[in-house]
C-alpha cells in the first residue's frame, strides 16, 4: 500500500464533490491536498472525467513539480498548485474550477464587491480579481506564473491568504484554498454563490451600496473572531 | 424521552426541507418551531450540515435565550427568533435562509414590488426590506437588535405580521414565519420565487406597472378572505 | 367504478407532469381534460400538493361549473377552464401554471416576440399577453371573466385558438391548451422555454430583430402544414 | 443482425446524453454518427421522445439523403447532417440542439466573443453566427441550404471546421461536430456553457475586453498543439 494513501483518498473525495456541487462540467476543475511532512501533494490527473476517476489515479507531486508517484499525467494546472503550496505554508488544500458565475466575473476583470453578510461571513474585502498576465509571462512558464500572479495580486492589495481564501484570475476563473481540500472546495462553492448574488444585486440596483464596515466586521468576527459563536467551536 | 420530542421532530423535519427546496447551500439557514405552553422553541444547532443533522441535535431555548435542553450550541441567529416569538404571540415557526434571489433584493436594499397575482396570493403589499441597522446596534446585541429592526420596520410601514409573513433584512437576507414551522418554510420558498419573478420582470420591462388594487384584493381574498374558495377549507 | 375513470386518470397523469417539468412549486398550477360526449371535464382539486394527489381526488365538473362527481373542491381556476371548453369546442385539455419566465412576461404586460425557429415550430405569431381586466370584471365573476378576457384578446388580435395554443394573462400567468391534457402540458413547457429564450435574447441584444416571415412560415409548415415532415406522421 | 449495429448503438448512446446534459427538452435535438467506409450515417428518428427511443429506431441514411435502413422517418434536419458529412470528410459525428443560451445568441444574431480561457481551451476565435438565409433558399431545399449556409459562413470568415467545431445558425440554434458523435455532443455542451458565461460577462461588464492573443494561443496550444500537455495524451 502506498504511503500516500491517505492524501490520495482525501484528494479523490474532494474532487468528487465538484460535480455534486454543480461547480464543473466534464473535467473543468481540479482539487489537490498536501502532506507537509512528506513535502508532496496529491492532485487529480489531467482530463479524466469525474465518473471514471479512481483513487489510484491520483498523482503525487512534490513542490518542484516532480511526479513522486502515479502513472498518469497530473492536472495541467499542477504548477500553480505547487507554487502556492511552496509560498503559502499554512494551506492544506487548493481547488480550481470554471464555475459559471465566478468565471463571468473573471472575464469581466472586476473584483466582486462585498454587498452582504453572506460575503462578510467568509471574508471582509471584495473578492480580488488578478489582472491578466503580461505576454512574456504567458509565453513562459504559464502555470507557474499564474501562481506568481496570485501572489503579486495579494501583495499589491495587501491581502492575507489566511483571511482571504479565494481569488479570481482575470479571463480565466477562480482558485480557492483552505486548511484542507474539503475547505478549499467549500470556499469554491461559497465563491460561486457570492458571485451569483453580487451579479443579481447589480442587475436589480446598479447603485447598490457596499456593505457598511460595522456589518462586515460583525459578521466576520462572529464566525472567525476570537469570540466566535457560529458553529460548534470544534 | 424528552418532553420536547414533538417540537424537536417538527423542527428537524422543517430544517430538512431547506436543501430539498434549494433554499440553502451548506448551513446557510435555520428553522425553529415554538411550544407556546411550555414557553420554549426548538431550533437548529449552529453550523451543522443538513445531511448530518439528527433529531436529538435540535436545541430547546426559551424566549430569553437560555438553553433549556440540548448539548449543542443553537443557531447564531437564535436571539432573532426569540425576539420575534416574544413580541409576536401568534406565530408558531420562523425560517431564515440566504436564498439567492431574496438575498439579491436584500443587498439591493429595495422592497420587492407587487407585480402579479403570485405575489398577491400571499400578501397585498410590497415585500418590505428593513434598512441596515445603525452602527451602535450592530456592535451591541446584534441578533437581538435584528429582531428589533424587523419590528421597527413593520411599525414604520404599518404592516401586520399576521398579514405579511416575510421580510428582507437589508444587506443580509430573508426571514419568514407562520402558524408553524412548515408554513414558515413555505413562505421562504414563495418569497424566493416571487423575488425571482420580480427580478425578471424588471429586466424585461423596467417600467412594469405595479399590480392594480382590484387584482391585489381579489387574489388575496380568494385565498385568505372570509369567503376564501382556494384549497379544501381545512 | 366511476364512468369518468378514464379522464380522471388522464387528468391525474397530466398534473403529475407539472412538478417533473419544473413548471410549478407547491400547488401553483392545474390541468384539466375534457370528455365532450359526457359534457364534463376532470380537474385537479384546489390546493392539494402534487405528491399527495390521488386519482380519486380528481373532480368532475360540467361546463356550467356544477360538480358532477368528487368530494373535493375543484381548482379555484375551474370557471376559466369551463369557459374555454364551452367556447372552444375543439380543445381537449387545458393547463395553467405560474412558471417563472412566463409569469415574468405576464407581469411585464408584453407579448413575447417571435425571435427564432423554436417559437416558429409551434406558432407563427408573438405569444399574446391579454391586458389586465377592468375593475368591475375583477370584482365580479373573476375566473369566468378571465376566460372572457382570453376570448376577447384572441378576437381583438384575430388569432385562432387552433393555431395559437397559449396565452399570457397580464399580471397573472400562462394558460395553454391542446387536443388533450398531455398536449396542453407540452405547450406550457414549450411556452416557458420560449419565454426564457426571448428574455435572454433581449438581454444580449435589445435590438434583436423579429424572425423573418419566410422562416416563420417554413418552420411552422414543416411541423404543422399539409406536407409536414416532422415526426412520424401519426 | 444489421451491419450498421455499431453506428446505431453509438448514435443511440450519444442521443441519450442530450437530456442528461440538459441540452434539450422534449425532442428538440438530434445526433448522428457516420460510417465513412459504408458511406452512411445513423441518425435519430424525427419527433421520438428520448425516453421512448430504442436502438432499432435509429435510421441509416446515405449522403444523398436516401434511407438505407430503418422503418422510421429520420430527423427533419437530416439533410443538413448529410450535407456536412459530404463536404467535410474528416468529421465523424454531428449534434444539433436548441439549448437555451446558444439559442439566445442565435436569436441575437451575434457571434459569441471570446472572453476567457474556457472558450480558448476549445477554439481560438469568436463562435460564429451564420446570418439568416435569403428567402428563396428558405423556400427551397431548406435543410440542405442550412448546410450550405454553414459552409458559406466558414468560407467567408476563413474558418476551418477542424479547428472550429461549432456554429450558430442565426434565429435557429447551434450545430456542433467532431471526430465522433460523443465529441459532437461534448462540443454542444461546451458551447452552451461558453454561451452562458459570455452572456453573464456582458451583463456584468458591457465593456469586457476580448481575451488577449497570447492567452488565446497559450490555452489552445496546451490542449491541442503539438506539445499539448492537457489530458493523458491518448
Amino acid at each position: 500500500m502506498s504511503k500516500y494513501s491517505e492524501i490520495k483518498h482525501h484528494c479523490y473525495q474532494a474532487n468528487l464533490q465538484l460535480p455534486k456541487l454543480d461547480l464543473v462540467v466534464y473535467t473543468f476543475g481540479n482539487v489537490s491536498t498536501v502532506d507537509r511532512e512528506k513535502g508532496v501533494f496529491a492532485i487529480k490527473p489531467s482530463g479524466v472525467p469525474y465518473e471514471d476517476l479512481k483513487v489510484e489515479d491520483i498523482v503525487i507531486v512534490d513542490f518542484d513539480n516532480n511526479i513522486v508517484e502515479g502513472s498518469m499525467r497530473p492536472s495541467s494546472d499542477t504548477k500553480t498548485h505547487a507554487f502556492l503550496y511552496k509560498h503559502w505554508e499554512h494551506i492544506g488544500g487548493i481547488c480550481h474550477t470554471h464555475s459559471t458565475y465566478a468565471v463571468a466575473w473573471s472575464q469581466s476583470q472586476l473584483d466582486i464587491p462585498i454587498f452582504g453578510t453572506t460575503h462578510a461571513d467568509h471574508l471582509t474585502v471584495d473578492i480580488p480579481c488578478a489582472p491578466p498576465m503580461a505576454d512574456d509571462l504567458i509565453q513562459g512558464d504559464y502555470e507557474h506564473n499564474t501562481g506568481q500572479q496570485i501572489l503579486d495580486c495579494f501583495e499589491e492589495k495587501k491581502l492575507s491568504p489566511k483571511e482571504v481564501e479565494m481569488v479570481l484570475i482575470g479571463n480565466h476563473g477562480p482558485f480557492a484554498w483552505g486548511k484542507d481540500a474539503a475547505k478549499a472546495v467549500y470556499n469554491s462553492k461559497v465563491l460561486e454563490e457570492i458571485a451569483k448574488m453580487a451579479y443579481l444585486t447589480l442587475q436589480i440596483n446598479p447603485n447598490a451600496p457596499r456593505l457598511k464596515d460595522a456589518l462586515i466586521r460583525k459578521h466576520f468576527e462572529r464566525k472567525h473572531g476570537k469570540d466566535a459563536y457560529y458553529g460548534q467551536g470544534c
